[in-house]
């Protein structure tokens, strides 16, 4: 067991969106101080942190500085350069570690890891280029999802493939990034478990969520999923054996197809996720601070279901019914600060309590 | 019913310390910005604040600029001095207003007020000097407490008179200032009422808590008190009287005595309240997202007790024992990031959540 965080260590994110905001709210909560990085002027976690650097992460002096300042670094996002996280792991830990940030960062590796644990996984196959591609869709028949390796989120990143003569047009769509083609998977639901590692390897999973996606973007998440008591306990010994397969140390959230023949893999993220956002009004530990406490080396919360739960984005425009929504009964806001409103921007979500889990 | 502030206004906060932070937490979930005023050195608030002014409460120039660069403004202690309120007002609305603040600045009129709503206090005879001295001794027979009539929080400015001898000892030791005598009431149980008042007039009360008190020092909140339903009542009908008899715009903390021969007012504090902490675990919405949510005009949230919980004070050294906290099950952990530690300060609060509220 390595030595806990004293309160009053310094916590540096990487990152100040939503995710970094709620972070640094759980990090003071814990009396620790937060240092934000961040190459946005005016990121949301800003107003919530003791300190902001604003900087690109390819600045080695301000990622220097930074790593000095603090006494652990995590991050909000995956896709951070490789260069930033040499040098910042040089200097300080950095919670969850690269081999997370790796698996997760390119979605061919991710699906190789995923299935060389023995887990479900959709169907998949590598298209490194044009030449590639016709192998992949022998493999792989659409209709099927071409995805690129690398930097993809909200459904960015993804171009449908629905015969065999729409895979080179979609390669051209993703500009011949390095992808992979992806067999569309058959599901009733989509579901999701947040789970968390500690560094002394305790883990921790909460109850999983059923998530409905529009146009790539979370729209909602419902807890609990109407599952099976089989089903639910699957999830959280899968997201466990994906938890202690990478020694990982945080919050990680695994995406999951229920399907007629078992529980698929959909993707993981190594940080705080959307679906999780529920655990707020639901657990007496929610996600934010029970990421903090794994990479401060502190024991794992409390992660139990107290109260049913449903989890709303607030997306773009609809962030102006706040109003309304003030009004309602047992509804939590939580709105992220964001300066300005676009279209598919998450502006904040409200948790809106159904009532006392049942026992 | 006055316009909503926006998200994105910015909320000024007189005072950074535990109140000012958990505060300016509330105001971020809400999506406004907060600025806060404080005479002290990386104030508690500081940590998660969108900006911090360091300044004393005589400094004109620095009071100004504070008030031109927020929508409103609101405090976490009572006793600002007159002078930087009459500044401020003229500038921004001050929620709750200067009423509020008169009456709890004051004991002898909070005394006077609470007693002319028809509501049950504490004998009490003013002592504005030595020769007043005896008149009181005669009104109020000892034992009896002498107070200061301004400037007492956490015990301090009391002195214990046990019989007519002692009187002036105790003066003596309240160095001569204006102050009132006070006879002990006999009561069973200390509660303590969290009632917020909204702009529009709406009042919402959350469920009473007990409360014990060592050394002047709160030390815990149970949750719920245990209470007859006809003491639950009177409990919010007469915190309800107070608010709207101040035409009150905010979370006010009502302590209370249950006796024999009902319920006795204590005092009344016009802000959010140690004891109040316990709603963070207990409730949808918690007494700091309230009070912002009135100040900023917004309708009040759900304030009912979803859980039974017990809030205990972490006081001094007892900070040091958060490492074995953490691993207690279903125990929220909250600390105010205070650089040192002195006895008796106030460094966090844990609250125990006990279970779901029955129904």
């Amino acid at each position: 067991m390595t030595e806990m965080l004293s309160p009053g260590a310094v916590i540096g994110i990487l990152g100040g969106g939503q995710l970094g905001r709620m972070l640094s709210v759980a990090a003071a909560r814990l009396g620790f101080r937060t240092h934000i990085y961040d190459p946005a002027e005016a990121p949301p976690a800003g107003d919530v942190a003791a300190r902001v650097t604003r900087a690109a992460f390819d600045d080695a002096s301000a990622l220097t500085r930074f790593a000095d300042s603090v006494d652990v670094i995590t991050y909000e996002f995956e896709n951070i350069p490789a260069q930033a996280l040499d040098l910042l792991q040089a200097r300080r830990p950095i919670r969850p570690d690269r081999r997370a940030l790796q698996v997760s960062q390119d979605r061919l590796d991710e699906k190789r890891f995923l299935a060389g644990l023995g887990l479900s996984v959709a169907p998949y196959a590598p298209v490194d280029d044009r030449a590639s591609l016709q192998a992949a869709l022998s493999e792989v028949a659409p209709p099927a999802i071409l995805k690129t390796r690398r930097f993809g989120y909200d459904g960015k990143g993804q171009a449908l493939v629905a015969t065999a003569e729409g895979a080179l047009p979609a390669l051209e769509e993703l500009a011949d990034a390095p992808a992979l083609l992806e067999g569309v998977v058959t599901f009733s639901r989509e579901i999701s478990v947040i789970a968390a590692r500690g560094l002394d390897g305790a883990v921790v999973c909460y109850d999983p969520g059923e998530n409905l996606h529009e146009r790539g973007i979370l729209r909602r998440s419902t807890v609990p999923a109407p599952l099976t008591t089989a089903q639910r306990t699957d999830a959280a010994l899968l997201a466990g054996r994906i938890l202690n397969a990478l020694d990982y140390v945080g919050v990680m959230g695994v995406e999951l197809f229920v399907t007629d023949d078992g529980l698929v893999v959909n993707e993981i993220a190594p940080r705080v996720h959307n679906s999780g956002h529920w655990t707020q009004q639901g657990c007496v530990v929610d996600q934010f601070e029970q990421h903090i406490r794994a990479i401060a080396g502190w024991p794992l919360g409390d992660g139990r279901r107290y109260a049913d739960v449903v989890m709303e984005n607030l997306i773009g425009e609809e962030v102006s019914e706040v109003a309304r929504i003030a009004g309602e009964g047992a509804s939590a806001i939580h709105l992220y600060g964001k300066r300005g409103t676009r279209p598919g921007r998450k502006m904040g979500h409200v948790n809106r309590v159904i009532g006392p889990a049942a026992r």
